[in-house]
């Protein structure tokens, strides 16, 4: 039986300030990318998640980002490594904290918005995410885009890397995503990305957007869910899933026992 | 023979900006207040802190506080408790990540500012404190002002407490300590401030600021380092109580083996 | 014919995040509350409040607040008098820019949040207010609640002090709002709520909570907007205040003529 | 007689945080480039170098740059063109509150760090600067490096510009300066810099890195102050020009008047 992840983006709003349905996603999902108070999230955001995640088998996984609140990490910052190695240590400690008062443990680091992008090919930059954590727990899978430096650093450090497609984006015939710039690059037809989903898992083969085959078989698909319609599609994926035989489990292992 | 710890706060400064000398303050104390980046501090001081003080053999405290840059952790906030207990399980995650990288744990908890003058007395927020630190490692000693709330309540949950005195303020004959506002609160001939720890350490008695005697027999005493000057004092302190043959000690167990 | 002000706060959003609906309100209220980055907004939802704001001849007002974007501004912040001063001054500053850009000036100061609440009573704290607006533009309104001392102060110091009364909320025989914890505190009514604000209008008198008479007279009526339902009873305000003859005008003059 | 301006960055420090030493710098420099808050400064650090400069006569200028108080703004940031305009407008705009509280105004624009260093070559965000220092107020002159497209973006909007160098930087022959990691980059010998000053000021000639000649007259020399040994080299380079017979005054006219 083929076992796939799907992950989404969590716990993003701040103080006042809501975004996404966590609630809702947390039914959908089976790994909470959550965010770690630097682009997104707060102290009792994180601790809302992880403890409604736990409880639902939800693996917690560090959404990890650039120190920036008001550009949502969403704009490249040219950070030093070595701070940035820092800061990626601090907030998953600071998740692991929650995971732990919740029962669990952060079970894997992927980065977000603009480090997510930029440690597709920013050397030295993924070469810092990866000694952070390398440094806190080198045991944590990590999640990426195929053919980043990003998995191919941590891959030769040694870490578990898990790689991820993308449940409603347009690939190149190269196996790239498709420029958000360009007309066709996000699919909007439920009943198309909830196929394609179940093509991965099952076939591993999809179209590209010329219409030719494309191998893509990722341990993890990601859907959105920062609106109403995207928990909807989500759901939807969920289910073409589940009737096509695919059994949604994390990718990361419970590090169950007692805490420590 | 007497065993006495002794502790400063340490990693207070922030980005660009410094404060205090923490090297020379390492070879002084044997427990060292770590500020969280909520009031002080940021990631890469954090480490640089923590990677100095486990070598050394110095304990590594959590130095919560209010979140308030701005205001260096100054000002009383009237935060809810719950967000409270949440901000400090936040700030302890994220330097136990840098303890645990460094080798060790966080070993204690020290609220600072603002925040340790308002559980003094304020009931709610002081259970906040306390909530966090249960829910975080209920194994973690507490430290903080012998009296206070904060102490009894956390007493009352099971946790270790340990009381601390300060090297350099004047006590009413009541115990407490005498108000900034008054003349004659902070003691500035090095002398006689060595003198008193020594006799803090040896005998549990000192002078109050009537000049009567006072029992203070405190686990711990507090030196501050934030001047050239008090830097100075500290080891002025430090060498008075190793003269007098008391042994300079973390009270917080090393928790020695593996990390998990 | 009478005259009254509706006031709403408006650009409470923060970066990725949104809050209320700012657009509908600018078609409803004559006075925008403006926040200004200290607990809620930044610096491009203040400019598009602005440039919306003055081609439909809605005042501009800065809502200045505590420095605490995490708390929204709610949580009490016992910060020194010169401090919030400065930081109001700061504020009004920086929200004086866009109202300058967009071809208008900021037109009054209404404090928000906690710091609303705090100056009701707390003397210094509104002192603190009272001499930013005197040091910025000493010819600038303040708006608030009757009886509070920040309204005392200001008028004190030469300021046009402006009153405002709550569409929503109940009112005890004392004139002061029915605390949020009883029951009874908001009204939910829409047309009562109507009703009540065309009787502030043009009877000046409403019913307190215990059915007796109550003298209520103000400026400006106070509707709130951070929910579609808030947005539609707003609406429903204004409609009835037109129906009644009452005349919609904001109470701040515009400054007209060339930018300085 | 040469007139000449003498500008360096002040208020640069951040709540309980000290950096530089504004008092000493504001007896040397006509024009102080005060920090803004978004990457240091807050508002009582602004009001006191407003307050003590207007008195002596030194220029106030609004130091503006990236939102990025925990990299001192020396991160370069990929912001949005527009939200950069924002940013600045909100600076600009903060600062000229002091400013005019003060009894002046804000009279020019200087980006720092990251910013300063971005808009030499990057032209949206150039541009997007100046549509800023357009917006606010057209006539405030802008200081920044000869031929940066920051000044060539400005003069084609038609703004005042004005050139700056560098009192302890080596030029290479073409004008430039010499990259901070080749050796040499920085001039420490006190008389060498001093010398080098008034050879700006009064002959425009000074001698290159490879020890060309090269015509270098600037209308405002920047001086740093952020050590103890600057403050004395600023001091000394003052020193020099005055011996020298060059008058030192701000390149920025002084608003006068009573405020409006």
């Amino acid at each position: 039986m083929t076992t796939l992840d799907l992950n989404s983006d969590l716990g993003e709003g701040f103080g006042r300030w809501t975004l996404g349905d966590d609630d809702a996603l947390l039914e959908v999902v089976t790994s909470a990318n959550v965010a770690c108070g630097f682009h997104a999230s707060d102290a009792s955001i994180m601790r809302r998640v992880c403890d409604a995640a736990v409880p639902r088998g939800v693996a917690i996984g560090a959404q990890v980002g650039y120190n920036d609140l008001a550009g949502f990490g969403r704009r490249f910052i040219d950070v030093e490594p070595q701070a940035l190695t820092d800061d990626v240590v601090y907030q998953v400690g600071a998740l692991d904290a929650f995971a732990r008062v919740a029962g669990s443990r952060v079970r894997y680091v992927k980065p977000h918005g603009a480090l997510y992008n930029a440690i597709v090919h920013h050397e030295e930059q993924a070469a810092a995410v990866v000694e952070a954590v390398v440094a806190y727990d080198a045991s944590l899978p990590v999640l990426g885009l195929p053919g980043s430096a990003w998995l191919r650093l941590a891959e030769e450090a040694g870490l578990t890397v898990v790689e991820e497609a993308f449940a409603d984006r347009a690939y190149t015939p190269e196996g790239t995503l498709v420029s958000r710039r360009l007309p066709g690059a996000v699919l909007h037809d439920a009943d198309a990305v909830a196929r394609r989903c179940v093509d991965m898992a099952t076939t591993g083969r999809i179209t590209d957007v010329d219409g030719g085959p494309l191998a893509v078989s990722p341990a993890s698909i990601c859907v959105h869910g920062d609106t109403p319609g995207a928990v909807d599609l989500a759901r939807r994926v969920r289910g073409a899933l589940e009737e096509a035989g695919v059994e949604l489990a994390p990718f990361a292992a419970d590090p169950g026992g007692p805490r420590t």
